[in-house]
C-alpha cells in the first residue's frame, strides 16, 4: 500500500462540500467588492521567494533542480508570484488594479495541528493607490470575507509601522535593539521585552512608559507619544481618517488599535492589520496584511501596494470549531429501476432531470428496491423514484419522499415539473 | 526582473473569468450525475506513479528528494493518486463510489501549443459496478459535459480491448506482434502497421481484412471476425447493450465505434473512448477514458474501477477556436464621489449595494468625475453612481447608464431597490 507524503491532506467528498462553500463565499466577497481572480504557476524559480525573505527561507521550502539545472521552488506564499505577474505583464492596466486569488502553498515544517506542509491560502493585493479610503476598504474587505464565510468571533486589530518607528525613536532605541525586539513584541512576550530593555540600561520608569504605549488602544496616549515627529503625525492623522472610514462608511465598530503588530517583514511600512479567531487559542490568527513595497525590489515602476492573506485552512478549522453548519450538498432524487427492463426507462429519465439541474443518482447494481432504498439514504437522497412495470403501463412512476417515507404515483411526464417545484 | 518558469501561465482576470466558467459548469454536471468532489496532495510518493506507469515515467516527471530524503514528484495525472486515496481510506464506502476532481498536474516536456509543463485536469472515477448501464452512463457524463460547456463539435469513439485483443488472435499475432503494433495502431498510423505485418509475413489480403476490421464502423463485421471466441462474444453483446443505452437513453446517436482505440496503458480492459474536437486538429483529444484495474496493483481489495480524463487546458482551445462567447462578469455599478467631502457617503453606498451581491467598485484615487467615468469605462462597469453635493442636499444620487449614457436622479434610499430591478 501507497502513503499520502507526510503533512499533506487528502479531501474527502464531505470535507471538500466544506472547502468549495469557503472558496465560494470568498469569491463572492472578493467579487462584490471589485476584485478579479487571477492564477500564477504552482511552483517559481527559487531565488523569486529568496529575493523576497532572504536565503534563509530556504531551510523552509521545497525546491528542487528541474532537468535543464534550473532552481525551482514550490511556492511557499502568493505575493511574490502575484508581484512577479504584475511587474511581467500588468503594469499598464488601469489603476488600481485589484486582484485576488485562492492557491495551495507549501512549506518544509514539522507537522502541527492546524498546520500542513501543504496548505491554503486566500488573498489579494491592490496596487496604485494610497488613500485612506483605499485602505479602509481593504481592511473592511478581510473583515466581511470573514463575517460573511460564518466566523462569529473575530478581533480585529490595526497597527501601525511608522508609528511603532517613531516610538521607537522616542525611546532612543538604536536600529539593532529594534530588531532584537520586533520578534518577541510580534509574539507578545512582553515580559522579556522587558528583560531586553534592562540589559539595555532602560530605566524601569521608561520601560513601563514603552511598554504600555505598545499595548493602549486608546490613541490620545499614542499622540502624545510621538508629539514632534511630524511625519508619525501625518501618519496618525491618516490612520484616524481610515478609523473614520471603517466605524461610519463600513459599520465596523469592534476595532482595535494594536500597535505591537510588526508583520515580521522586512517589505512593510505603514498601516498593517491582523484579524483572529479567539475561538483558536494559540494559532488563532486567521489574517495579516497591510501596506507593502515590493514593486522595486522585482523591477517594477514603484507604486502604492497593499494586500492581505487569509488562512484557508484555518478559517474551516475556526468555523468547525464554532460549529458552523456548513451547508451539505445532497442527492435530489435516487432512481430505482425494479427490474432490469425498467433501466432504459429509469435511465431516461434521469437524463430529463439532470438536463434540468437536478441532482440525481441511479442504481448502476441491479440490487433490487430494498437495498437500493437503504443506499438512496446511505448518501443522502432527499427523494427516490421507483419505476415499476405495474406503474408505467400507466405511464406512471412512484415518488417515495425519503424523509418522511410517504409515496405517491406521479405521471411520467409531470415528473421534472413535480420536482422543480 | 524575474521570469516565469518555461512551460508554465499566469492567468489574467480574463483568462480566469474563462477557466472558473469552465470549472462551474463542468462541476455542475458531474454534481447531476451524482458525482462528488475530492482532492489529493499536489506530489506523491515516487513509487506510486511508476508503480503504474513503469521506470520510464521518471524522465517526464518532476520528481525531487525532500530534505528527509522522501522520493516525491509532482503528479503527472490523478487517477493513482485518487486509487492511492481510495484504497487508504474509502474501500469502506458504499459502493458504486462516483468521484470526480480538478487539478493541476505536471510534466517534463518541451513546451508546445496546448502542450503545458502545468496543465489541468478535470476526471472522475466509478468504482463498484460493472453493468452496461453504469458504463453507458459515464460515457453519457463525459460527452455531456463537453456538449454543456459549449463544445459544438465532439466525436465520440468507443472501442474495446477484448475485442481488440480476440482480433489479434484471429490473425495469429503474437503478444510481441501486438506490442509493435499498438502504439502505430494507436496513432492510426496504419501504413506502418501495414509493413510491420509485411515484414512479419502476414499476407496482403489477410493484412487488408486486419486494417478493415480495426477501421470499420460495422458492428455486424466485428461480430463475423470474432465469431467462435466466447469471451469476446460476451464483451460484444455488452458493448451492444452499451450503445443501447446510450442511444435510446441519453439520447447520444454521433458515436462511433473505433476498435484501434488502445489508450496506451497497461491497465485498461474491456470498454474504452475517446472524445475528439476535430476543430483542434492534429492535438485533438479532448477526453480518454475506460474500464481499468489499479486496485490490486495499489494494494486494495479488486472491484470494478472506470473512469476519463478531460484536459482542461484543451476544452478551453476547443472553446476559443469556435469563438465561443464566455460569460464575462462586469462591474455592476462604479460609485463615484464627486469631491471629497462625498467619500464617506459614497463608500456607505457601495456597502449597502455590496451586501445584497451587487458588485461594486469606487474610485479610490479621488480623480474626479470625467477620469473615473473613463476608468469606469475601461472596467467594463454596466452602471456609475455619482455622489454630488446638490443632489445630496435633496437625498438623491445620479445614476448613469454606462451603456446608453442616460442618466436620471434617484432618491438615495431606493437606489439599492432601483438596482436590483
Amino acid at each position: 500500500m501507497f502513503q499520502i507524503p507526510r503533512g499533506t491532506r487528502d479531501f474527502t467528498p464531505k470535507e471538500m462540500d466544506k472547502r468549495r462553500y469557503v472558496e465560494e463565499s470568498m469569491k463572492k466577497t472578493f467579487t462584490t467588492f471589485g476584485y478579479r481572480e487571477i492564477q500564477t504557476p504552482l511552483f517559481e524559480h527559487l531565488e523569486l521567494f529568496t529575493a523576497k525573505s532572504g536565503e534563509g527561507i530556504v531551510d523552509e521550502l521545497y525546491s528542487f533542480e528541474d532537468k535543464s539545472g534550473r532552481q525551482l521552488a514550490l511556492r511557499p506564499e502568493l505575493t511574490a508570484p502575484v508581484i512577479r505577474f504584475y511587474v511581467d505583464r500588468l503594469q499598464m492596466e488601469p489603476k488600481p488594479l485589484k486582484l485576488c486569488y485562492f492557491g495551495n502553498c507549501f512549506r518544509y515544517d514539522r507537522p502541527q495541528k492546524g498546520r500542513y506542509r501543504e496548505f491554503w491560502q486566500a488573498g489579494c493585493e491592490i496596487i496604485g493607490t494610497n488613500t485612506a479610503e483605499a485602505y479602509a476598504e481593504l481592511i473592511a474587505l478581510a473583515y466581511y470575507i470573514l463575517k460573511n464565510v460564518g466566523v462569529q468571533q473575530i478581533q480585529l486589530c490595526i497597527g501601525n509601522l511608522t508609528i511603532l518607528s517613531s516610538i521607537f525613536t522616542q525611546f532612543h532605541l538604536s536600529e539593532e535593539d529594534q530588531k532584537k525586539l520586533t520578534p518577541l513584541i510580534d509574539k507578545a512576550q512582553y515580559d522579556e521585552v522587558s528583560l531586553v530593555l534592562e540589559q539595555l540600561g532602560v530605566d524601569q520608569q521608561k520601560i513601563h512608559e514603552f511598554l504600555d504605549v505598545l499595548q493602549t488602544s486608546d490613541t490620545k496616549k499614542i499622540q502624545q507619544q510621538i508629539k514632534g515627529d511630524a511625519a508619525a503625525e501625518k501618519e496618525f492623522i491618516f490612520l484616524e481618517t481610515v478609523l473614520d472610514f471603517l466605524k461610519h462608511s463600513f459599520h465596523i465598530n469592534d476595532y482595535q488599535i494594536k500597535l505591537s503588530i510588526v508583520r515580521g517583514l522586512d517589505y512593510y511600512s505603514g498601516l498593517v492589520f491582523e484579524i483572529d479567531a479567539p475561538v483558536l487559542g494559540a494559532e488563532k490568527q486567521l489574517c495579516g496584511g497591510g501596506v507593502y513595497e515590493l514593486l522595486s525590489l522585482f523591477g517594477g515602476t514603484p507604486t502604492s501596494t497593499a494586500g492581505f492573506a487569509i488562512g484557508f485552512d484555518r478559517t474551516i478549522l475556526a468555523l468547525e470549531t464554532e460549529q458552523f453548519s456548513f451547508p451539505s450538498r445532497h442527492i435530489d432524487v435516487y432512481i430505482i429501476p425494479v427490474n432490469e427492463d425498467m433501466i432504459p426507462i429509469a435511465l431516461e429519465i434521469a437524463y430529463d432531470l439532470r438536463k434540468e439541474g437536478i441532482v440525481v443518482d441511479i442504481d448502476l447494481l441491479r440490487r433490487g428496491v430494498g437495498k437500493s432504498l437503504k443506499y438512496a439514504n446511505s448518501v443522502q437522497a432527499t427523494k427516490a423514484i421507483l419505476v415499476g412495470p405495474k406503474e408505467l403501463e400507466k405511464q406512471a412512476l412512484t415518488l417515495r419522499n425519503l424523509e418522511t417515507g410517504e409515496q405517491h404515483i406521479v405521471p411520467r411526464k409531470k415528473i421534472v415539473s413535480t420536482l422543480q417545484q
